[in-house]
């Protein structure tokens, strides 16, 4: 159990044609900006709903606040912010929960739908899929940065725009091109994710960290060893199944390890639809379209990492 | 907002005669036990779904644990008395989110199904309907006192016991004789939860004190002053709206306004159906089947409270 770590959405089959996609998702303030806060966690709240190939239905707000020592508009910046993702997303945004305590936090309870034979799940992967990454990395790190005065409020402007983007256009693009298996990247780190879908194919992976789109500023700031305490026992984790080219840096090595507070889209997708997907993804204005690696026969769950 | 707050669950149509209800609800510990803590958490979060006449489907845990300072088979427990409870409501238990918090919570998001026309709200009583309640008060005020030492695990069993039935067999009872409104009755207490029927209903109240079912024990501690700081301001909020008898004791006044941790179940049925209900709520075992007063006309909201 992690503060970033999350099982993936339960899914509830009505019958033959329907199922429902349920998830939760909360966690404590990640920029200074009070309507930033809630629009990134309901965009990350979402995004497990889109990373099954579901749409969102509705959603509940998921609140703990310090009703003695914040005040209550705070809050309610929260939810405008949360509100405006979920509109945007054509998810109702109804009820939900409160509770007293001494550190805030926000999050959704999602529900979708989806048609049980479009569920996208990451046990389907094949050897030779190519792994393409929707967002860049490093929003771990200069939050972090961000919570320890290291960096300001306008540094991390494109970390802030990025995490709120919807993964909805990701997820569209790969349904519509035949995407085998995809994964939501969140507090374990890509490695850690990807990981999941090698255990569950069946299959091993090659990482190009050449290719790993990086938020400005974030290897900097690594190599400073500015960094959340999950990124760290992230990459301790990845080097067990990891085999790293020596030529890959530490920075590096960390950032694709790094503890995402908000959630990226990870898809594997064969060579013959990469182009369309590529094109796609673009056409969606996906924050990357980055082809990091791929999937390959080989002892499942390790991962070569060279640069 | 309260720390027993909540919203009423949240309701989407999917068809003309298939809608979802889903609701989250999570707390603090209120018992000393693990496993009843998470068993009387399920059934509370439960109890949003049959106040609303539905049935549960599926649910998911919503966790916050201080993972440095306590074990994780603590957490199992939890888990498990949870999972028991979902169980006997025939509701599958998968997934969820946890988050690191100092101070440990618990709860379920819990999604659920109603045909859209058998729908229970609290919006439809009529005056004469009879108000029956189907727990005993007070269980706010003994955890309470189990918090600050003054009684024993095994003075609040009865508490437990009655805090972990779930709402499941009120709810059938309820449905099938033709109960017109009904409403969980939390943090808000009873007189707080029935002003909520009074105001969507249009209509008045009255209760009767001497009718009310309340634990062992409860009102001698709500006389020396041990009771939730709940209690206290749902009582200030209640003065505003209700007629006290002078009669009636401070005590009476304080548990018909206990913030209650976990739900019980409040009906308004028509007078003519009131001998079914109450045969079929023994049939079921409820804790309690007390006939507690009834729905005026009159000034929406107010209630006058005798013995």
């Amino acid at each position: 159990m992690d503060a970033g770590s999350h099982d993936d959405a339960a899914v509830f089959k009505l019958s033959d044609d329907r199922a429902l996609v349920a998830t939760t998702d909360f966690f404590t303030p990640i920029v200074d900006d009070a309507r930033d806060w809630g629009a990134i966690a309901a965009a990350n709240a979402l995004s497990d709903i889109y990373a099954m190939g579901a749409t969102p239905l509705f959603a509940l707000n998921l609140v703990a606040w310090p009703r003695t020592s914040l005040p209550f508009e705070l809050l309610g910046e929260v939810m405008d912010g949360a509100a405006e993702v979920a509109r945007e997303a054509g998810c109702l945004l109804v009820g939900g929960h409160s509770v007293d305590d001494a550190e805030p936090k926000f999050g959704l309870a999602v529900i979708g739908e989806v048609h049980p034979g479009r569920l996208l799940t990451n046990a389907t992967a094949k050897a030779g899929d190519v792994l393409v990454l929707t967002k860049p990395l490093g929003t771990g790190i200069l939050t972090t940065a961000l919570k320890r005065d290291r960096v300001d409020e306008a540094t991390i402007a494109p970390a802030v725009r990025t995490m709120r983007v919807l993964n909805a256009g990701a997820a569209r693009a790969a349904l519509a091109h035949g995407v085998r298996a995809a994964t939501d990247v969140t507090g374990f780190g890509l490695l850690g994710h990807l990981g999941n879908i090698l255990t569950s194919s069946g299959l091993a992976a090659e990482i190009h960290t050449d290719a790993l789109p990086v938020l400005d500023g974030a290897l900097g700031l690594a190599e400073e060893g500015i960094i959340p305490g999950g990124t760290a026992r992230n990459l301790e984790a990845a080097n067990e199944t990891t085999d790293w080219d020596p030529s890959v840096s530490q920075a590096q090595r960390l950032s694709s390890n790094d503890a995402l507070p908000s959630a990226h889209l990870l898809l594997a997708v064969a060579p013959d639809r990469l182009d369309a997907l590529l094109a796609s993804l673009r056409a969606e204005h996906t924050p990357a379209q980055a082809v990091i690696g791929r999937l390959l026969a080989g002892q499942p769950g390790t991962i070569h990492v060279d640069r």
